[in-house]
């Protein structure tokens, strides 16, 4: 509790008007009661409840509900448990946009976002003097070199009053290819960008002050079209057999503006003031986002609407900024490479480097891309959303009660438990079930194919509702199991990326040993433990100080070209050396993700490391 | 009665209705019972009928109604009497555009209207070939040295169905500044496009055959603004201080598409066929049309917001045609010289010779240009709309019925009538009013003043509702007269035209002898006897033969620059040469106009043909 009173609109859920004040759940299924992790308590006041079987007994009679399940029906007092909330991290935010900061400004001497702004001081008009007022303002940018600006409409319409508004000394912004966008009486000192990267599963805007390049705020939510399907594929097929193009853009636009509107309030920022915005995102997003129906990503042989996008305006997009400001799409490199990749090679500075790189995004897809300063060769692999907490019963982000580390007793099989924040554990996240599968595996608790061994003494392998499971956690309200069914998930997802690395490499006729670095971006953050990853035969099995973890390097992207216009050239010269390669239709690949449905693999000799513990 | 069937919108006036089907009443108003023309027949059925001063009492008994004043209670079955019908000259537009076809051929080899159409032939995408579709696009582009397209939003939200509709072998169109507007799967063999003059009292539409320049069909109707004022000034007041600005936008906009969709209809066209347009119109007209605040060209020191349009799109106009589709504006000079004074400029080329000429648009506004190859002077004056028919007792425009010459014998007083058609006089048209009081004044029934004498023994000067009048036509149901305050108008309006050719001509440092050619456009057509307007005082008294009539010009400079780049270019060239002089600021002009107002004028010498008839 912390007192925030919140405002709903009739009819609407619990989980949607917490949502629209900046307050979020965790709601894997994005909020259709799927998942029934956005558990609040009704403290007081009355609501409609639907009833689920997503919560025990216990907790329906503490008056727990699913946020999602529940319309207010009039003023309600809600206790919101800490973990129900969604959290971004703050300050890794912050520390990792000054780095960014500074990198550019090793580049650039000066920022250059897509919109300037330039002080014209007009003549004022007289009979003498008696010329149109645009064509004035066209001889004011004349007189400082600057020529072929393209009017709007929309501008035009305001042009007048400002300009008299002003006393004819006014502030024109235009954009990069000389479009104009507004006139105001003053260039204030700050202007306003929105670096967005719209995840298959969540959504994360970062608020930066254009001026300085200082991030302002951010925010990070569930991307809810996760209510019409887990992962792109899916939502392609809603998209176009559902008739569901416009819901799907509808979703993610309006994601984007509420996680804004609070961030302006927060922040006493002119909505106005906000004048341009980069988009990146895979490439099925990005065209979602644009509301370009995405069937030929889906069918053979695969073809995006837009690679390279034309730079829209706001008012196009439905985004609620400055509608005349410019929205920048981060370049595709085909169906299933997309912007967020291209971002996260241009955030890992991997393209100016000789040394061949290996660069892995792990999110709801899992996208590849090897290669370094002369060539690259990119490909990507659907994974499911285990790793972002979703499909797996306990699965949770990376936040607070998460179980991101685990060990287990190889004798009495009981397992210790690291937990984020000091906090009893509410979930298990990717990087604890990398852990858990590991350590059940080194164990002798689950075989190479993941399966739960039934003849040991413990009695925390037992058989819950979907089949048999491990109990890493036992609640006083709930107990926190993986089930077998999770560890299938997650072996298919380890599988799919291992085999698109190694089809990658023999396409470009290289092995691992001449990998110099690579690079772990998505979701983990800095708790994978490495040793782990490689002993599941998730991760290849090179010298651990190979490997850096880099984050989320679509948002780290985006922000890098809201604020340099040669970030946005490099990101397009990048996305045109990247060769696509088509995983789902290559032989290699199935061949290769069969034998990798084992832990490690079944060619245990591609594992050293875990072949030298089990003495094979 | 001609057994069309109209259907109506509920609670719209039988004005609105049929107007909206095509059928297009006189109503100089504008519609709003005033000026009394829209005279229809009830036969059967039963309207409301709102009461009006502007009906006999034997009209009444007759069934007659004012259109605009009637609302359907039910199915109508109505007469409309010839002279109530507004009729454009078909057969005369037709021969005018083929004389500016012809002239356009010798000035281009091809026709260049703002729309280009070319076939390109993509390879079908594959796994091997897997780039995006836009980019598939570009690449024929680019192999056809088409460069630097721009693609709208809307363009790329129905890109991919259509090519794979067309089977990647499609017809793409594209503005010459190269934005790309659509895409089929056949360059179809014709494609259209709209001329528009917006005059401040009637709107002329062509619909041309972009393909080959023939016209395919057009309209006038009166400019719907008429019941927010009869001339520019009052519209501007209403606009800015009524707060009228959307619905002077809107009037005029739904008059273009109200006169488009018959003429669809007619033809069996596909509205998505009519890819751009050309409107022309005075500085206000072209302002009114793109919804910008025209406040500041009525204020001291008037300047227009814009001259030089950028050329936006079709949707942003809301003209009802392909909304991709570049809408050309004709180009402004000066508050008050606007693009149809550049458009007839354009239509006479006159600066194209070494002579000098005098050009006069003459309507509600009376604009002037002087000048030849070398330079070029231009102004305008307020005339008020008693030359198209508007704000005169028993004026009407130069269609069946009007009186356009009169002879009025000396020595009885009787007038005989030339009618336009073989049928009873049912008005006067402009030119009809000036041979009435240029023959009132030779034969002594006027004064210099334009006042009515008393002493004379006819029963032909009466004292009617407003004042003193002169019986020109003594009908069966009702008298046609021209009533004192008639006179004062058009000597007003003579006055004011005079003065500002003086006024320009002074300006330049030249007198009348040096004027090679005096080129009148405007509704007179060839109706206007040069001999009496010189008696007059409104042309200047030079040889006959120096005078050309050149009808609408506006609409012609329209209907050139919608199919010809070159002459696009050679308009904004004569926008840019012409010198704007602010007539309302100049203290000679208000001394001219003084002496203008009398028959002819208060300096006899200047009209020595006059002089010599009356020996002075």
């Amino acid at each position: 509790m912390n007192g925030k009173t919140v405002s709903a609109d009739p009819g609407k859920t619990l989980y949607e008007a917490l949502k629209a004040s900046g307050v979020y759940l965790v709601a894997s299924c994005g909020g259709k009661g799927v998942c029934g992790k956005c558990r609040v308590r009704l403290l007081e006041g009355s609501a409609k409840v639907e009833a689920t079987g997503k919560l025990l007994k216990k907790e329906i009679e503490e008056k727990f509900v699913l946020a999602c399940k529940t319309v207010p029906e009039g003023d309600l007092l809600i206790e919101v448990p800490e973990e129900s909330k969604l959290i971004i991290g703050d300050k890794i935010a912050v520390s990792k946009t000054k780095d960014l900061l500074q990198y550019l400004q090793s580049v650039e001497p000066e920022l250059t976002p897509a919109v300037r702004r330039i002080v014209l001081k007009l003549d004022p008009p007289s009979i003498q003097d008696n010329t149109g007022d645009l064509e004035r303002l066209k001889a004011a940018l004349d007189a400082q070199d600057i020529r072929d600006m393209d009017f709007s409409h929309p501008f035009i319409l305001a042009m007048s009053m400002a300009l008299r508004g002003a006393a004819w000394d006014v502030c024109l912004s235009y954009t990069e290819k000389h479009e104009a966008i507004g006139l105001s009486a003053v260039c204030k000192a700050h202007h306003y960008g929105l670096a967005v990267d719209i995840g298959t599963t969540t959504v994360v805007v970062y608020l930066v002050n254009c001026a300085d390049g200082t991030l302002v705020d951010s925010g990070i939510t569930y991307n809810s079209q996760m209510r019409y399907g887990d992962d792109v594929i899916t939502r392609i097929v809603y998209a176009t057999e559902g008739g569901g193009l416009q819901a799907l853009r509808d979703a993610i636009v309006h994601d984007i503006n509420d996680l804004l509107a609070p961030m302006i309030e927060r922040n006493g920022i002119d909505r106005e003031d906000i004048d341009s915005a980069v988009v990146s995102g895979n490439t099925t997003m990005s065209q979602l986002f644009w509301g370009l129906d995405p069937a030929s990503i889906r069918e053979e042989p695969y073809i995006p609407t837009v690679n390279y996008y034309p730079v829209w305006r706001a008012g196009t997009s439905h985004l609620k900024i400055n509608s005349q400001g410019p929205v920048y799409t981060m370049p595709s490199v085909g169906s299933y490479v997309g912007g967020d990749i291209v971002a996260g090679v241009l955030a890992s500075k991997m393209y100016k480097n000789p040394e061949v790189a290996l660069f892995m995004d792990i999110g709801t897809n899992g996208e590849i891309a090897v290669g370094n300063s002369d060539w690259m060769m990119t490909a990507a692999c659907s994974m499911g959303p285990c790793f972002e907490g979703s499909g797996i019963r306990h699965g949770m982000r990376a936040t607070e009660g998460a179980i991101e580390s685990i060990r287990i007793d190889p004798s009495s099989f009981e397992p210790s438990l690291g937990v984020i924040g000091d906090t009893p554990p509410s979930g298990i996240c990717g990087s604890g079930m990398i852990d858990a599968i590991s350590e059940l595996f080194v164990a002798g608790v689950i075989d190479q194919k993941g399966k739960l061994r039934s003849d040991l003494s413990t009695d925390r392998i037992r058989t819950g509702d979907e089949g048999p499971e491990f109990v890493l956690h036992r609640g006083e309200r709930k107990d926190i199991v993986l089930a077998e069914v999770d560890i299938e998930n997650v072996i298919r997802a380890k599988a799919a990326l291992y085999a698109g690395v190694s089809v990658l490499l023999k396409e470009v006729g290289l092995t691992l040993e001449v990998v110099e670095r690579i690079y772990i971006a998505g979701g983990f953050g800095n708790y994978l433990n490495v040793d782990k990853a490689i002993m599941i035969g998730m991760l290849p099995d090179l010298p651990k100080e190979k490997f850096s973890f880099i984050g989320n390097t679509s948002i780290a992207g985006a922000y890098l070209c809201l604020l340099s216009a040669q970030m946005r050239q490099e990101a397009e010269e990048i996305a045109r050396k990247m060769t696509y390669m088509e995983l789902s239709v290559s032989r290699g690949f199935m061949d290769e993700y069969m034998s990798a449905l084992f832990l490690p693999h079944t060619d245990f000799s591609l594992f050293p490391t875990v072949q030298a513990l089990y003495g094979k």
